[in-house]
């Protein structure tokens, strides 16, 4: 890995996420990335670390980046951006439905030149890699606030007294080790005042901001897995032969391979055009376009993957292929950043929005045609 | 609809479809022509014909323009762009499966100047209307031929003997008159040798030229029937009550109104792509993303439809929306112009066919840089 | 008809619906009763009159059997069990969304020795029969009762003055006639207050008692429209040709048929058990069973449908198969006696309801073991 | 566990799964049978081996109930039957596509007075288990035979010489220790030739035999673990909270769990059906209801699991809840003794037989009936 990363950077194959607003980075415009992002999708657990774009880092150095002060930036966004440290983002929570960030409970409390941090958090991914150094957690520091201006971010380094790394969670059977996705345990830690980003109450800032393009990598990412998948599944159905013919020349076999490009490339439009809307309009007024792709790619890709699954018989589901993992990592994209049914609510409640508007200017248009007669 | 027509060609409204390449046409790309044929979707029995843009005639008007002699052109082009006459495209047979375009056998015989046509067609839209004044017929002219050389185009005027309608045929019992979709027999009916079109066992060219662009038309129409639907749709769930609540704050409703706009996203994604595809590489190169829409956009439409009806309860079947008949018309389109399992296939095989392209690139490659080691 | 139904009536198979319960009909069981019921939905437009046991007379008559007064059964009842007069049931309206009843605003005041009805309601199927001679209307007697309290049911013959029946409505293009479903307009009818049923505010108990059975005899008939759909596709994807095989040996017809086969048999299976509970444990502990029902067969039934349609394409969509008229009637089912939404609902509330009893019963068995030891 | 088997032969609870034809067993009916297996299906980790009726020894108990030889029966039927060794299946093959038995490719060979085996195996369950006495084996004694007549099966004892068991296989990321699935080779493995089953080329009788009920057994099981999950989901959106409602509450969740319940009914009857067939008219003739149940339950839990997961969020991919490690071993359930593409084209041509004779038999009787007149 490490030559991977030398030669990568060598290349300037290197933090290719970052896009042109920000300087430290590679250039790129989200749509470029995205086309790039889903090369690397190919061979996920490689190709991202390789060239310095694998979660949560990136979205990690964003929040640097675009939140962090001078001192947090050099003391963590700088090594990150080196490749020479990992981090974790600690946000979900086992006692709460995480879904709506404003049930998180961790206490995050003012003591001194500092804050006191407690609570339990889980599926904190890259939480179990040797070289993750900072946990970047979210938390209440005012019980009293309105109800989105309770939680802050701090920065809790991952050797602070008080932090456990309790048990590598499993995604289907996968513990994903070494980087692992993790319940931790924060036990009375105490970091300085300095390591509290943007501001006290301002939680919900910082996360939108580092959940916008963030959000669609994991689709991008997710093509290139579809795209391996269906490659795989379109040779073995040519190699295999049963009751007298080749797999391929069987019943629903052309169906599932049509299928699966059909939805493979409605699900590219939907990231690219998302991604394309962020360069132009930028992550908040492409919420919508967003929330559709973060909707439908994963979904679409599992039921590509799926169908490559049923062709390989047994083999699909093993070590074999990459078929089965990618499922699993697939499927917790309909849970991560929110669960679909979270997504597509906000899709209907922004559709109903534009649509009351349409009418509404149609109403005051014709009113207007009406009254100049 | 005459005052309409006026208004439309005055605002140069007017044949919109002949794509630039075409003299006679507005001078679009067909990339512009989705855009403006989606608005006209939004009332589908009105707009397209208003502005003469209306299928079959479109198709038909694309044959005379591409394949057809001066002399055609002056006696049925002509007319066909001024909206003074109607057409109907003559291919479909109650007796074999004509999806498959070989099995076509109405006969067409070569006798002293012109040629006998004898068979029975059924499904030919527009054959009711009272302007229809030609149709463009398929049968085979030479048995003896190779598969794809038996078939020949000749254009038979509505009004020569021998030329029956027999009955219109209905859509979901819709008869959709005048326009129709008719059975018609053309018992010895005798047309001059210069009504052939292209040249005898040419006919599948004909068909294979009509049948590019045009086979999106619908699609980007249908694009705005969905549209019109999701409005009406979005309108009805927040004037409605029921169980002491609006429709809208029920269950599954936000779920229907997300994943509607989100199908029909994609679906226009897959319109617009392929009809840039053929401003940029042609028709026939662009075969697979034609295909794919064709596939794809009628299926999510009535999906969409189905939803809206079902908010609709029992006002959604009737007559007093739109949304019946643009269902109806809606599901014949998974049938017109080649069933969705004829289409699917054909991309299945594209797909393979890439797909083994690539791989053999891939072997070659490494081949290549083994020798050079 | 007629011919058929004197046939019918000499063989016994005639007022088949009516169970063992009623002195006045054949004797059967639901169980028994479905399995008829299916066959005569092999051919719905004429096997069910032929044996008097055609919607919504089925309905009807089950309210006067059950609820009417001797005056009532003599005067209305018998006729319909002689298939003498048809009859309609005047429930939705156009006005406010039906599916929640207690919507329904038809007025029927108490005046004198009568009441007078005035609304407006529609989807009354059967009122353009010329011999349908009375319906069973509701609407509110009593606006300040509570809600359930407010709705009575009235007979209104259909030859009252100021009865309306304003226009027939389709479904998709059918019109279904000459049954037909039609809007009608009571304007300050009068009956006497002998045709009141049950009593004032009793409205709900009357349509309750009238949905039970009445619910699944749809189901029932819809299994042997699929049962004929099926046959049909299969004859003729054995009969066709394509691309030089038959159509059943192209890509996925064999996976249309087993599916379609699958889905039936669950279908039934639904049906049956509904049906037998109806007659172990009455229609009201049958509730979730009938819901089911009712939700699960018009939805594979229409899958199923389109499916065949798909396989006889043109053909398939207009007059000359039983297909698309089938499709039609099937769809309104979705809708009709409540849509799938409110029907979904209601299992997914008696599924808590019992999951929570189960719960609470294995915590208080656990708490028991506990208090043992 | 061992404690729990001496407490469950205590209850009777012992070899269910052999039915009342097996002396040996407990005298139930394939119906019966299902039922209990379902309750077992709760706790499929544990129960089923505590009652003596976990796979695959169930199956291969009755391959020496049904086919051993008095000396078999001795040496191998009686230890599983009393729970002390352990066994496995070797069928499916690496190097060719097992789902068509025909293209199994391990050699038996005879050799003097026994067989000698070469081959690679893999998916073998139970291999892994340290009581695993013995392998029932598939392969090839005769090349030249028929391709039915070619394959014959011996029992391999697990600790013959030749015999390595390479690796586990996991299943999405469960390596199912200690049990697992495995890859086996034998090498050169002699066994004795009353090791063989039945007589040589029979391998395909003994192994229909051996799918029969053994095929439901799963299905049977699956129902069980897809109540638990619906019982978990359904208390877990009871007890949550977004967005200031429980989820519950929102959106499509009571539609989760109506359809769940649906699904998981006609998955049932569909199982029981097949169940009640295999006792009333034998596996041979129930082959169509049981490959029915086969393709539709695993499918059908696998949704139902699939939301329960994303009711759970990141809970649900994990170890905290059985729902991930239930999906996993369901989604093998649609490979494992063929994959529903097989078992869905064996559907499709058993309906297409019976429909033609039904076909057949009307013409028959049509022309009677003519012949009459």
């Amino acid at each position: 890995m490490e030559r991977l990363k030398e030669r990568a950077r060598a290349l300037g194959l290197w933090n290719l996420f970052l896009t042109k607003e920000y300087k430290e980075g590679a250039g790129l415009s989200n749509y470029e990335y995205a086309v790039l992002c889903e090369i690397m999708g190919h061979s996920p657990n490689l190709a991202p670390e390789a060239c310095n774009c694998s979660a949560p880092d990136t979205g990690n150095m964003e929040v640097f980046a675009k939140y962090g002060s001078a001192a947090q930036k050099q003391k963590w966004l700088e090594p990150l951006l080196n490749g020479q440290i990992r981090s974790a983002f600690a946000m979900t929570e086992p006692a709460v439905a995480s879904s709506d960030a404003t049930n998180i409970c961790t206490r995050i409390e003012r003591q001194g030149s500092g804050y006191v941090v407690n609570g339990r958090k889980w599926w904190i991914s890259g939480a179990g890699h040797p070289r993750c150094a900072v946990f970047i957690t979210m938390g209440k520091t005012d019980l009293g606030a309105s109800k989105y201006g309770q939680q802050s971010i701090v920065v809790v380094p991952a050797d602070a007294p008080g932090v456990t790394v309790v048990r590598p969670l499993t995604v289907f059977g996968y513990d994903d080790a070494p980087h692992g996705h993790c319940e931790v345990v924060f036990d009375n830690v105490w970091v300085p005042a300095e390591n509290l980003i943007l501001g006290e109450g301002r939680g919900f800032e910082v996360i939108q901001g580092r959940l916008g393009p963030g959000r669609i990598h994991h689709c991008m990412r997710s093509l290139g897995m579809a795209e391996r998948a269906l490659a795989l599944m379109v040779d073995r159905v040519q190699s295999r032969v049963t009751f007298g013919r080749k797999i391929v020349e069987h019943g629903v076999v052309l169906d599932y391979i049509a299928k699966s490009r059909m939805e493979l490339e409605s699900a590219r439009m939907l990231v690219l055009r998302a991604a394309d809307m962020i360069d132009k309009v930028g992550a908040k007024n492409a919420k919508k376009e967003i929330a559709m792709a973060k909707v439908v790619v994963p979904s679409s890709v599992l039921t590509i993957l799926d169908r490559a699954i049923q062709m390989f018989g047994a083999g699909g589901v093993g070590q074999d292929t990459p078929l089965a993992e990618f499922w699993a990592g697939m499927r917790t994209l309909r849970i991560a950043d929110g669960p679909d049914e979270v997504h597509t609510r906000q899709i209907a409640q922004l559709e109903i929005k534009e649509q009351n508007a349409k009418l509404a200017a149609r109403k005051r248009n014709a009113a207007m045609s009406q009254a100049k007669l």
